[in-house]
C-alpha cells in the first residue's frame, strides 16, 4: 500500500511537491450520491490558506480546485474522486542557497540521507503545501459525516506559545485570524505575534478538535482502533509533536477514581477519556489534542552543515509561518473527519447496523 | 487488511480473549536466517508478567511459548512465525456479576454498541493479556535490530502518578519493579504504590522508550511516517491516552531558535525532535513518550448502568494492577522495535543502500 | 500486510509448515453473531482430508480443529478467530534423503533461492496441507453467505485427464471420491487412477466452482474486480496453473454477438460472462474454472540437481496424490467463498443498500 | 487500501472517466534515481492508442503525459509521481441514446446495480480509457527492470479469433499493427478484420507476454505468490476472461512426467511452468497468457432491458474496436512489469542479498 495514501476504506493518496506544477489527491471509497461541488472546497481552503492575516506566510495561492473524476451531474459515482490545484506563487530562487545545506530542524538532512538525492524547491515533498490536500479530501468526509451522521467535526487554537483561552465561545473561533475560541483576546495574540514576527523567531501551539454526535462503536480493535488512527492521522500532520486523546497527559497524574467516567442513564458524568473506550468510540464528543512545534523556518542564524559536512550558518528567509499552529486548525479537523468516515465504512462494513443496540444512554447528561 | 495485523513489511497479527483457550499471534515477513528459540521470549515475557511483586495484578500465567512455524532448525526461514501461549489462570467467576453492567472507564459499553454481543471474561478481546502476544513479537524484532544495526530499544518509567526521578541511571531499570532508573528513590515508590493499593484507588503514570543507533532515513513520508507509525502502535496499548516525541507538548511554548536542533560536523547539539525529522529518521536516539490512564478497575464502588440502562453500582474486584503504566514499559518497547523494524523493511526495499549517504554526522556531539 | 493473509475485510492469515507441530489461520474480520462450532468444520474438512480413498495420498491427518478465540458461548464476536489443527502425521524420515537435492516441478528450488534456506519436510511451508486452513476459514465464509444471502457455492471435478463429465447431476457430486457429476463414469475413473497409481505418474485435471444467487453489485472496480480477485485466490492454492471466468479461453474463437448475455424482463438470455460484468456480479450465477497441474512428486525418475549444482536423480516416494485436482475441489469452493463474503463486506461498506436498485432481472430465464 | 490501487511496494492508483476531464495515475514505492522523462511515455502510449489503424476505435486523443510530481531535474525522487492526460476527444453524444438501456455484455447493469448512478459516457470509469494509465505505470517499472536486471517485458498477439501464428519471430510484432510474431500471415489478419468490420461483429482474442532474465527468488508465497498476483493484475484489465501461466490449461491432460521441469547443471529442460514454482520464479522465462473477450459493443441489435426493466433493443455505434485483444499487448505487458517490480522491491525488503543463492543454474540450456 502506498505510503502516500491514508485510510482503509475511505482511502486518501496525496500527491505533489510545494513548487512542481501542481499538488492533488485521490479519494477512493467514497460513497455514490453524494452531492459536491468545486466551490465547496471553498470554505476551508481559505481557512487554511496562507496570506490570510500578516500572521501566516504571504505565499498567495489561490488554491483553485478542479475536480478531475468521480463526479457526475454534482454528485459522487463511487469511483475514485481526483483533486487537482496548480501550484501559481512558487518563488524557487527563495531557496536556491540552501540546496546544499540543510536547515536545522527541517527534514532536508532526514530526505537526503534516505533518498540520496532531493527536490530543494520550498522544501519539495516534505512541505506544509500537501496538508492542502487533506482539508480538501477533509471536505468530503465532513459533508458525508454532517449529512449521514449529523456529525460536526470543529477545531480551535488551544495554545499559543504561552497564551491559553480565558473563556471559551464556538461562535468567536471563526471570527479571528488565530481560530481562538476566546474574542477577548484576540488584541492580545495580535500583539504577541507582532512582536514575535519582528524578533524573527517562532513559537509552538496546541490545536485541539472535538468531534460531536459520533454514534457508540467505530474504531477497530486491536490495531485499528479510533485513537490509534488519530494518533496516526495527526502525528503525520507537519511539525506535530504530540498527540492526545481526552485528558490526555494529565492523566498521569490523575487517580481511577477520578477518570473513570461514570455512566448513569440520563448520561455520562464526565468526559475524560475523550470518547473513546477500548479504541471503540462511546458516543461522547470525540476530542483530539495537538502540539505543532515552533517552525524551524526563522530568521535567527543557525548553525548546520552543509552536504560535504562542513559547517555553515543557516537563515531561513522565504515566506513562513512565525506559528504554523494557526494554519493547522483545519488539517487537523480533516484528519479527524477522514479518520471518523474511514471509521463508519468499516463499521458498516463488518457490524451493519447491530452497532445500534439499545438502550443507549445520551451523549451528555 | 486484518484490524489485529500491524505493520506494512514485517506484519503481526494478535489474536486471543483474555479467558480463552489461548493467545497467539502470526509473525509474518521476518527476515531468513534469523536465530530465535522459545527460551529467547523469556526475559521480556518476565518483564511484562503479572504477579512479579505485589504492586501487579496477581493472575499468575506461566506464559509459555510455543513456537508453531516458521523456524527450522533454530533459524527463520522467510515463512510466517505463529507463537503461543496458553491460558492457564483464567478465573472467570471473578467476572460473573458484571456480565450485564458495564464498568466505567472500561471498553465494555462500547464493545457491546458495536458488536451487540461481548465476551465478557476478564474484558475478553480489549484485555491487556493481549499485549503479550506484543512484546513476544517484539522480541523478534529487538533481535534482528540489535544483530543488523547495533539498535537497542530500551524503555522505563518516567513517571508513577506525581512523582518523576531525580536522577537517570541505565542500570538501575531493571534492579526493580517499577523500571526505574533512580534506585533511590524505589523506596518511596513501594510507599506510594502500598498506600494507593490500600486506598483501592489507581494511578496514572508515564513510560519512555528511546532507541539508540537507529540509522538516518527510515521512516516513509507522508503517511508511512516514522513518528505517525510510532503514534499508531504506542496509541494502541491499552489505557493509552497520549503520545509525544522528543519534546512533545513541551514544543507549544517553545520557541523556534530552541526547539531546532542545530547540526555541526561533530553532530547535533541537541536533540529536541526526538530523532524524526520530516517523519524520517535523523540518525539521532528516537525518543517516544507515553501516558497511561489509572486503570478503572478499582475498589471504589462507580455508577454506571446495565444492558437495560438501568442504574447500577460497580466494584471491579479481581486482580488488577493499581498503575498499569508499570507493566507497560516492555509492550512499548515492543511497539517502537516492531515499527523500527517494520521501516527498515521498508526503506531497504525503496532505497536499498542509497540511504547511507555519506558524510553523517555522528548521532551525538 | 502479510504475504500469508489474504482478504481486505475478511482477512484470513495462515501459517504452519507441513511437518511442523501444527498447522493453522486467523480469520478477521467476521461479523459478529454467526454461530460456528468445531463440529462445523467436519464434512469441508473430510472432503479435502487425504486417505479418504486409494486414489489420494495415504497421509492420515485427524485434522482435529480447535477454535482458539473469536467464538463465544457459540457464537462469532467480531474478534478474530483463530483455529488450530495439530500435524500428527508427519513421517520425516521420508524426505530426508532429499533436503540437499531439488525436486524438478517442485518449490524446492525457488524456496532456496529465495530465502537462501528452507524447511525440506514435506515441502515445508510449499505443501499443500496449508490448504486445510483455507478450508477451514471457508466454512466460515459458507456459513455466512449462506445464512445471509442464500447463497451456495459448491464445486465438482469438471476433468481428470482426458476425462470428462458425458451428465451432469448435483447429487452424483458428493457421491464419489472424485466430485465426479457423472455417476456412471464413476468405474471409468476408478480404473484410470489404478492404472495410472501403477505407472508411477499423475495427472493434470480441471475443478468447476459455481456460486449461486450470489446479489449483483460485488466486486470493486478496478484493482479490486470480482474476477481479479477470484483469480489471485484460485491461482494461489498449489498447483494452479491458470483460471477462468465464464467460457474463459474458449472465447478467443467467439463472435460478440455469440458472447454478451443479452437479457430481456424475464432474465438473462445466457451466462458467457460467468455472473461478472466489468468485474461487478451480474446477478447471474459466478461459474470459475482452474487447471490443477499434475503433481511432480512421482516414482519415475527424473533429473535435477542438488543445492551444489550437480546432477542429481531424483524419486519422490513418500505419500502423494496421483491427481492433485481431485482434493482441490472443496479448496477451490473455499477460496471462492472467502472472495464473495469479503467482497459482500466491501460492498456494504461503500453502497450500504444503494446496491439493491430495482428492477431488477431475475438470475435465470 | 483504495480498491483503485495496485501493488504492495509499487502502488499504482489509477482515476478518471472515459469522457470526464482527464485520467492519471499516482506511482508510489519507485525508488529514487530513475531518469524519467515525458517523452520516455511515447512509445508505449501509442502502441496502446486507438485510431493507428483501421482496425482499432477511432477515437483520437493526443495522450499527452504530464508530469506533475516526483520527478526532479530529470530524476525520480521517491516521492510519488503523478501522471496526467486531459481528456480531448470526448463525444459524448454517441452515448446519449444508451444512458437509461443496459449494453448486454457491458458493465452498465452491474454499476447501475452497485452504486445506484452511473456515468453512462463512453463507459464512464467502465471504460478501457482507464488501461491508459496502467500503460503509462508500466513504462517506469519496464526502465527500472530493464536498467537494474536487464529483464525484458514483451507481449505479442497469440491469437486473433481462429487464427494463431505459424512461425515466431520477434522482430516482426512491432512491424505490424496486430503485434502478430509471423509476418507472412498480416495480410491474412487484415482480410479477417475488414470481413469482421464489415459484419459489424468482433472477435476474441489471446494475447501472450513473457519476462526474460528475471531472477530467481521473487514472488510471496502465500497469498502474494508471482502467478497468482499476475493473475490478479491481468484479470483485472477489461475484457479478459482467463489467465493461464506457461502451459496452463493445457496441463489438465499432461502427465507429471512429461510436465515436471527436469534440471541439469547446464538448465532447465523445459519451461511448462512458465518459470514459476511454488509462486517463486524460477529464474526461467515467465510467461503469462490471457484471453480477451469479443467486445459487446457491435453494430448487431442486441436484447436488452432498461432501468425500468423494460425490453430494449441496444446497437452500440461510438467508435469501437473489433477486436479488443489487439490492443491489449501493451497493457499486459504494462501489468506484468508492474508486478514484477513490485516483487522485486519485495523481495529486497525481506531477503536483501539472500536471494542470490550460488550456484544457479541457467535461465536455458
Amino acid at each position: 500500500m502506498s505510503s502516500n495514501s491514508f485510510g482503509k476504506l475511505l482511502t486518501v493518496t496525496t500527491f505533489g511537491e510545494s513548487h512542481g506544477p501542481a499538488i492533488g489527491c485521490v479519494v477512493d471509497g467514497c460513497p455514490p450520491g453524494l452531492a459536491i461541488a468545486p466551490e465547496d472546497f471553498r470554505d476551508d481552503l481559505d481557512r487554511r490558506a496562507t496570506g490570510r492575516s500578516r500572521h501566516t506566510s504571504q505565499r498567495r495561492e489561490a488554491d483553485e480546485i478542479e475536480i478531475l473524476s468521480g463526479v457526475y451531474e454534482g454528485q459522487t459515482t463511487g469511483t475514485p474522486i481526483a483533486l487537482l490545484i496548480r501550484n501559481t506563487d512558487q518563488r524557487s530562487k527563495d531557496y536556491a542557497d540552501i540546496a546544499e545545506r540543510f536547515r536545522p530542524g527541517h527534514a532536508d538532512y532526514s530526505y537526503w540521507h534516505k533518498y540520496g538525492l532531493r527536490d530543494p524547491r520550498g522544501g519539495g515533498r516534505s512541505s506544509a503545501r500537501e496538508t492542502t490536500m487533506r482539508v480538501a479530501a477533509g471536505v468530503i468526509a465532513k459533508r458525508w459525516l454532517a449529512q449521514k451522521y449529523g456529525i460536526a467535526v470543529r477545531g480551535w487554537l488551544a495554545a499559543l506559545g504561552p497564551l491559553t483561552p480565558a473563556a471559551f465561545d464556538w461562535a468567536a473561533i471563526e471570527d479571528n485570524p488565530f481560530f481562538w475560541p476566546d474574542a477577548a483576546m484576540v488584541q492580545e495574540l495580535e500583539s504577541f505575534m507582532d512582536r514575535l514576527r519582528k524578533s524573527g523567531d517562532s513559537i509552538g501551539a496546541r490545536v485541539n478538535v472535538l468531534a460531536s454526535n459520533v454514534p457508540p462503536g467505530w474504531g477497530e480493535p486491536i490495531y485499528g482502533k479510533l485513537d490509534g488512527e488519530l494518533a496516526a492521522a495527526l502525528m503525520s500532520i507537519n511539525a506535530v509533536k504530540g498527540v492526545e486523546i481526552g485528558d490526555g497527559f494529565a492523566a498521569v497524574t490523575q487517580r481511577g477514581s477520578e477518570h473513570r467516567d461514570e455512566m448513569t442513564p440520563q448520561g455520562f458524568l464526565s468526559n475524560h477519556a475523550g470518547g473513546i473506550l477500548g479504541g471503540i468510540s462511546s458516543g461522547q464528543d470525540v476530542l483530539a489534542s495537538i502540539v505543532l512545534k515552533p517552525t524551524s523556518s526563522i530568521l535567527i542564524p543557525g548553525r548546520s552543515v552543509n552536504v560535504r559536512n562542513e559547517p555553515v550558518e543557516v537563515v531561513t528567509k522565504g515566506r513562513h509561518d512565525p506559528c504554523v499552529g494557526i494554519r493547522a486548525t483545519p488539517i487537523a479537523e480533516a484528519m479527524v473527519a477522514l479518520v471518523l468516515m474511514d471509521q463508519a465504512l468499516r463499521h458498516r462494513a463488518q457490524c451493519g447496523d447491530v452497532g445500534a443496540v439499545e438502550p443507549r444512554i445520551p451523549a451528555k447528561p
